[in-house]
């Protein structure tokens, strides 16, 4: 399809559907009998119960099946800060996503802030912390979504702490598992090791800053973050930043080409067309690019390989090697509810990249990443988090 | 079924269902071409739109259907303040039966306010009404539930002024309609008029309180409200017992038993055995006797039938004549989310209690209210919410 095409079979789609999730009783109500053990008398007992023995929620209500998805609308898909609404059709889709790769029961939940606080103040990350807190009794896991950066680190941190169910802002971590997965694999078919790997990282935001982060931990010693202002030093007033700074082991300074001169992976994760076949000529032989700009990547396939790339992902359908979050998410929240997981750990996003790259037997410059419909892919994702 | 069996069962039931609600996709996602629509690329396309027409979100997204069951625990059934998750399992079942009445899609979000505002404070009042504001966008109403007396009128208010979408309170009037279309029948019953009726509401919690209003606004013209310190006078100092007392035509002063002297109805929405079959005899000839607290009613039937009472009704469903709230949320939602109501007013409520009573053609001492699984319910109130 067409994008246009795309866009105007989906509204007609949405329009058709009137909101993409439905909320089902769990068994029927049939009879009084039903009602007098779903509603009251009976659910008094539960509730009694239930308030008297917390630890024991997940056993006999939603919160040991439910997912919060969260987002207050400032970082959608490329469409950026739209809003509570604007979020609603992306959070929707993910829902219906969580069901549909890992059965996970999963709702949407998109936050206006305008009428309490002041857009763009501390005020309003703390208005997004304390209304996430407030509303997390139900679930047994909050995924965040779509914040933008560099109030989601503050915001997911803060959240994670004061809760003990798992958080995870899925832009960040969901993000760095696959694509820690497709580098994984793509390593494997140019031959080359993740620790003596020159790694470049186009995107400093909440993607970028959360891959850079786990490939060090993965062991990656040479990781060179950018974003519009060049290689990002020590100096810069971030403190993400100067953590970023830190993972470029040579010490690399300069503008992209200065990057990508002997680098051996590119992972765009900044926006469409920033990059040229000319660029990625710079590149050490048997260049890995992943260009995750959606719908447009930093560079499309073909001119990536003009420029003489061997191995080349995007988060496209219509490209090899989809790298889709969709492989992390719907597994990781599967496996924490299952296992009575508290915090996703990165030890636990290591194991999960681990186990999807696991999944294709043979990668080859065409296959690195398992087809997202894929079934045996959430339940080895599930399977790691523990 | 005895009061121990069903506790019984209803936890057994619980812990085999885990959860009473579930979340599915409208449509199912088999494959890329269902991915692309319902999530990225084609979901780019809805959510730019909805973000520019918010007034057809409700055509695009959940918000045309999806109704937030909101409590924060404080009142829950006959239980008082259980918190958070004692709250849920209530809220799940209201969910499973906003479903089962009405078709309409209902989620459940219960708040704990502990640790970002002190309890019982103005900033928890704050806190409740700012915190239900901020996660609306997704929703097409919001049903309050189990929320204290008086905090909840305030917290009510505060959030229908904010919101442009439906807000009720059903603990305030859902009770307040289904105990008006009782009332409509049972005055028919005993061949006697709201107008001149003397009426005993003996309790001034969140039901007491509404449902004295929905009667004044019904043309009762002798409402005398009680609360644990007898008749209620206009020199109380809570502002919602100060108008409670405007309501006492006559003027009368006292204790319960100076109210039932010669009252037509006596309404009790305030706990268990309260009332004698003697005090049921102070009353004038073919009393109405609604006793309304769960499990326990005020006074049980049979004794009310002792005092001489003709018509008597229960919330329970082993006695005739339950009347239960369930005989009007689900409409009253239903039609709020077809019409596209934006507010629910004392008009409206009044039909949807005249609706309710006029599916029983020919009332009795034993049928004034239709059975709670009569399909004609839910259709029948929604009709008349415009």
């Amino acid at each position: 399809m067409k994008r246009l095409d795309v866009a105007k079979k989906a509204l007609i789609l949405h329009k058709k559907l009137a909101g993409k999730i439905r909320v089902v009783p769990a068994a029927p109500v049939r009879n009084r009998a039903d009602l007098s053990l779903v509603y009251t008398p009976g659910v008094a007992a539960v509730s009694s119960y239930v308030a008297k023995n917390p630890e024991e929620a997940r056993e006999y209500t939603i919160k040991g099946r439910m997912v919060a998805v969260i987002s207050d609308g400032s970082a959608v898909l490329g469409l950026g800060n739209i809003g509570a609404l604007g979020a609603l059709p992306v959070m929707e889709g993910k829902c219906a996503l969580f069901k549909t790769f890992a059965g996970v029961d999963a709702f949407p939940i998109v936050l206006d802030l305008s009428t309490t606080v002041e857009a763009g103040t501390q005020a309003e990350i703390d208005a997004i912390v304390e209304t996430v807190i407030r509303v997390a009794p139900a679930f047994g896991g909050i995924n965040l979504e779509d914040i933008g950066a560099p109030k989601c680190f503050e915001i997911e941190r803060r959240i994670i702490e004061a809760l003990d169910i798992p958080v995870m802002h899925d832009d960040q971590h969901g993000t760095a598992v696959v694509v820690l997965a497709a580098m994984i694999n793509a390593l494997k078919v140019v031959g080359k090791k993740m620790q003596s790997a020159r790694i470049v990282i186009l995107g400093a935001g909440a993607a970028g800053t959360a891959t850079a982060r786990l490939l060090h931990v993965a062991g990656a010693k040479n990781v060179i973050v950018l974003d519009s202002k060049g290689i990002i030093k020590r100096s810069r007033p971030q403190p993400h930043k100067q953590e970023l700074a830190t993972f470029n082991g040579e010490g690399v300074t300069g503008n992209l080409q200065d990057a990508l001169k002997d680098a051996d992976v590119l992972l765009g994760v900044s926006g469409p067309n920033l990059v040229k076949a000319a660029d990625i000529r710079l590149m050490a032989k048997k260049a890995v690019v992943l260009a995750m700009a959606n719908p447009t990547p930093e560079i499309m396939p073909d001119e990536a390989k003009r420029g003489g790339a061997m191995v080349i992902g995007t988060g496209r359908s219509d490209f090899p090697n989809q790298i889709n979050n969709s492989l992390a998410f719907p597994g990781i929240f599967r496996g924490a509810l299952d296992n009575h997981v508290t915090k996703i750990t990165d030890t636990m996003k290591v194991r999960a990249a681990k186990a999807i790259a696991g999944l294709v037997k043979k990668p080859s410059a065409h296959k690195i990443v398992p087809d997202m419909f894929d079934k045996r892919v959430a339940p080895a994702v599930a399977k790691v988090i523990r």
